[in-house]
């Protein structure tokens, strides 16, 4: 199965080194909007192209992994380039999902592809377990907990703020929310009651450190409505102990059974990963493989990760699975 | 979706009362090999036919929900019946899942019914996280831990211990194992350090407590290779005390990703449950529902819960899944 990246951020370099762990899989080319000779790939002989040439190069992917932003790029990208490829994104404007479904699956129809959307870990596993759980357990409730990871874009909201030179944002569940839903004691909790957020700043020099960590905690939105602290360190501190991009989250569906509703159930499931976008990229391209055979199938338009059969995931084959994994 | 039972013990119990949960379902029947008039349903105005009468309720039973046990109904029953029904089982003899697999896929196909066998959360569940983690993190390890639960097998062989009046066996997951799975070491763990096994145990008046310690403590296959404790309890306490039927447990993946592999990632899947059957019953239910809307499609053949789309689980439409699910 030949992947084509399009787009070569964090994202972009996790497919890559994703790609070395799947063996069904090869890497044909790296497509960017960039100059091509700006970008030196990890992978030996791997091409670069403009974006320009995407059309040209038709027959030597079968699936496109389209690696942008969800703000401006993925709502342009996916439906334009699911005329000539396969493709699959981890769009997660989760209001914007209905949308963004029915454009590119009104192309990847007219054209015979397969396209998968929202891939990665929320929206994907996070979703599927969402989804699992509701299903098991019609007579229950859900909860979705982020972090502790980095929120790019409060990360991002920081550094925005007069006087800040460099900063990082860390989602962090409240533990004693958490021990509520593990109990089964179904807690009604409000935004401030299920996340804190912690953030790390480089000031300038002279700044006034007062002025903002008050205009961080009180900007509307991103800190306003949630308990924040801010530390401020210094630039080697942020380069030896912020470096990474770790993320993670529990998902849980707590429900009820029993002709009196007598027996209570809860299901867990918790990601912590020390590379987010490692870890999408991985999940994107399980799914590739899932995207890739239907589309040997003769299927097309646009799937979610509810559409998939769990065993297209996998390279193991269906007695494979029966026999190892059931 | 009109839904039979066969077999009324606590899986087929479990089943009726799930049925009350999901409004796209309802009880047609329960079939039992008992004389029907020993049986008095839960449910009002639910027949009770003898399974002599089974091929007359084709034309009334969208799925029939199987509800023997693996050991030596299931073998039997669910190939027999996939002749006139769409079928699903819960059959947890793990290491006999291929043969099973064929027997009903020849006969499901040859008289174009779905089936789907193996279904609850592990076989089930469990299984599908297995499936997921490994394809998405496919250099890593997998782990499987079960309880605090009831093993009904183990709680069968305590009581054929002579002197034992009544006997529960509760599995429970070592924690030190839990935590260094959880902490991302892969330890290598035997079958002591994974699990412990803990018995209540009512003896008949003027028994050997003494004996009956060591031979359950050294009875090979069941208790031999583990870490066993017997306590002596009244059978007023053991009513008390013991009359749930609890179980859960963990499936984990842990794995690497990076170009040096310098990334880690703990997946975790967990349940507790207050009521082992009725949790199954209510999976099977969901994946009941799928096998139902693949049979209308004009689908045949035996399935696994690898084999279901997640969206085929769920009552909501694709649409409602996209917008808030997703």
């Amino acid at each position: 199965m030949k992947v084509g990246i399009l787009g070569y951020g964090n994202l972009g370099r996790g497919v890559e080194s994703a790609i070395r762990q799947n063996d069904d899989m090869e890497l044909t080319c790296i497509i960017t909007r960039r100059d091509p000779k700006s970008i030196t790939p990890a992978t030996e002989g791997v091409k670069v192209y403009s974006v320009d040439e995407i059309e040209d190069l038709k027959d030597q992917i079968d699936v496109l992994v389209l690696c942008g932003g969800s703000a401006t790029d993925l709502p342009k990208q996916t439906p334009e380039y699911a005329k000539y490829f396969n493709v699959i994104d981890s769009f997660d404007t989760h209001a914007r999902i209905p949308e963004h479904f029915a454009a590119v699956d009104k192309v990847a129809k007219e054209n015979g592809h397969v396209a998968l959307i929202s891939c990665g870990w929320d929206p994907g596993m996070f979703s599927l377990m969402r989804l699992y759980g509701a299903s098991v357990l019609p007579e229950g409730q859900d909860y979705t907990f982020w972090g502790k990871g980095v929120s790019q874009g409060h990360s991002d909201a920081i550094r925005r703020v007069a006087g800040v030179k460099n900063g990082k944002q860390y989602t962090i569940p409240v533990e004693s929310a958490l021990e509520a839903v593990r109990a089964g004691k179904n807690p009604e909790l409000s935004t401030r009651e299920k996340h804190t957020r912690e953030c790390f700043v480089v000031p300038e020099e002279g700044a006034d450190l007062a002025k903002i960590e008050e205009e961080i905690k009180t900007m509307p939105n991103y800190f306003a409505d949630y308990d924040t602290t801010v530390h401020f360190i210094t630039e080697e501190e942020f380069a030896r102990d912020h470096a990474g991009i770790p993320h993670g989250g529990f998902v849980f569906r707590t429900g009820v059974t029993g002709l009196e509703k007598e027996h209570k159930h809860v299901i867990e499931y918790s990601l912590k990963l020390d590379s987010n976008p490692e870890f999408t990229s991985s999940v994107i391209l399980a799914f590739a493989r899932a995207i890739y055979r239907l589309s040997e199938e003769g299927g097309s338009g646009c799937k979610t990760v509810f559409d998939i059969a769990p065993a297209y995931l996998s390279p193991l084959s269906a007695e494979e699975l029966r026999a190892h994994m059931l």
